[in-house]
């Protein structure tokens, strides 16, 4: 059994970004410039956001933090969204979800400029993933795409089991995973809530995505010796022998499930880390085509 | 064994829009104006636009054909589909497909407004069907599930298997199958060309939506008893005894495979005759958000 590590993985591409960013500045070309707005002081979005400004510093990127209190209105998001768009030292920005209910999370992903879109979640961009186009891919899907690919993991005719069909990781993986390309052009089948057999499907699989955001729920029994395991889930579980009171926990029963694999992420260290990852791709990207 | 009646299904809708268009005139609103621009004279191409003019007559649409020469430049196609977007006329328009090669497809589909691209091949329309937002919905898939529809074939839970990943067929009806919707809610796997066991994945189907191209490739011992079997491809075979020289022939070998099924559509008169009513329900959505 091999264990994927995403975190040396992640560190890799981050000092393969920051080489890059190295090589831009040496051209004489800006430094690329990453800007998160933060809503409200949700623990989880407080962590996520300070470990993508930690990136940005580690890949060499500008970062701008915006903070706003809870109560703002959807109007000045959209102003500042707006403020973003037209920015030229902007290259990439994110909003950070959720968002307080009174704000349509939909709306505000829809006033990004998909040029600047680079969590990859602007419909253009999804379409655009979807038919094949170059794009902003979806930070998440596209670690996983990353991670297949750094550990030579062979996809082509395997059937592939995605569990979950949220549209930030479910269905735009699989996508990626039956597109005609490397990884990809797997055999790929999408269960959920409503797939009555999930076990038995699952035992089918050459490799299990597990998006569901239920811990611990692919057992040792849903799993076909030398299957590849990768695991999204990563629930907050009470732990009172943490500082932080909790932690982590994957959709994998990972103790159980790893000795029959012939790779599996951990959570944390294995999806978690690529997907910011993934973002910092998307800013370098979009940084190299304004240039 | 059910037989799905496309055609009756097709006319009834029709009937339906008809009725709609007939309501909007007399409360005082437009006829709604469907244009579709045809390059060339691909036979196909030529029959299709045919019965797409025939079906706006049948729903009470104004229609407009603009031809051109297969010569034409890319730039005058765009110019022209320029002005279709700004004419407040034309509700919707389609560019049929395929176009000459010194023309790229992918550049024409993006030029069209996405509130006209009444096919639902603009990335735009892509994402928003992908994530679940109101769209234009490709005509082919809204097709197959208006069948399903309108024959209350429950798919909730049910194992749907889709041969072929294209843009317009395969990868949008399989993200229709698996959203929380009925119909949809599905299991769905997708299967091509990479695939090395199709036949062992069919015949776990309850749903196999044949989307390949390859006439006759589904067998009866590839399904399952009491199967639901949409079959998407028409493809052109040779046959003398016909005055146009041909006749459609479908992914499925129907003879064999029919007696097995609770449903089966035909080729033709299945999915082929919904395709384009999708195409009129697209319009008249069109219409009704303008007005």
């Amino acid at each position: 059994m091999t264990l994927i590590d995403g975190k040396k993985i992640s560190d890799q591409i981050k000092a393969e970004i920051a080489a890059q960013v190295e090589q831009m500045l040496a051209e004489g070309k800006k430094r690329p410039h990453l800007a998160a707005i933060l809503v409200g002081h949700d623990g989880g979005s407080e962590t996520y956001v300070a470990h993508k400004v930690k990136a940005c510093e580690q890949c060499g990127f500008k970062s701008t933090l915006i903070r706003f209190e809870d109560n703002i209105t959807e109007q000045t998001l959209l102003d500042r969204i707006a403020a973003l768009n037209a920015d030229p030292d902007i290259d990439g920005f994110i909003v950070q979800l959720p968002l307080p209910r009174h704000i349509s999370e939909q709306k505000i992903i829809e006033a990004i400029d998909p040029a600047k879109d680079v969590d990859g979640f602007h419909p253009q961009n999804v379409g655009r993933m979807a038919i094949g186009l170059p794009c902003f891919l979806s930070a998440t899907p596209a670690g996983i795409i990353e991670l297949l690919s750094r550990y030579n993991i062979d996809t082509r005719g395997k059937h592939c089991v995605v569990l979950g069909r949220s549209n930030i990781v479910g269905k735009p993986v699989a996508t990626l995973m039956m597109q005609k390309a490397a990884p990809g052009n797997a055999t790929v089948t999408v269960c959920h809530s409503a797939t009555p057999n999930i076990a038995e499907i699952t035992r089918q699989a050459d490799i299990i995505i597990a998006a569901l955001g239920q811990p611990g729920f692919v057992t040792a029994d849903m799993v076909k010796d030398q299957a590849v395991i990768i695991d999204v889930g990563t629930t907050r579980v009470p732990d009172p022998t943490r500082k932080s009171g909790f932690r982590l926990r994957g959709d994998v029963d990972f103790d159980n499930v790893a000795p029959r694999c012939s790779y599996i992420t951990p959570v944390p260290g294995g999806v978690g880390p690529m997907t910011i990852v993934s973002l910092m791709k998307n800013t370098l990207q979009a940084a190299q085509a304004k240039n």
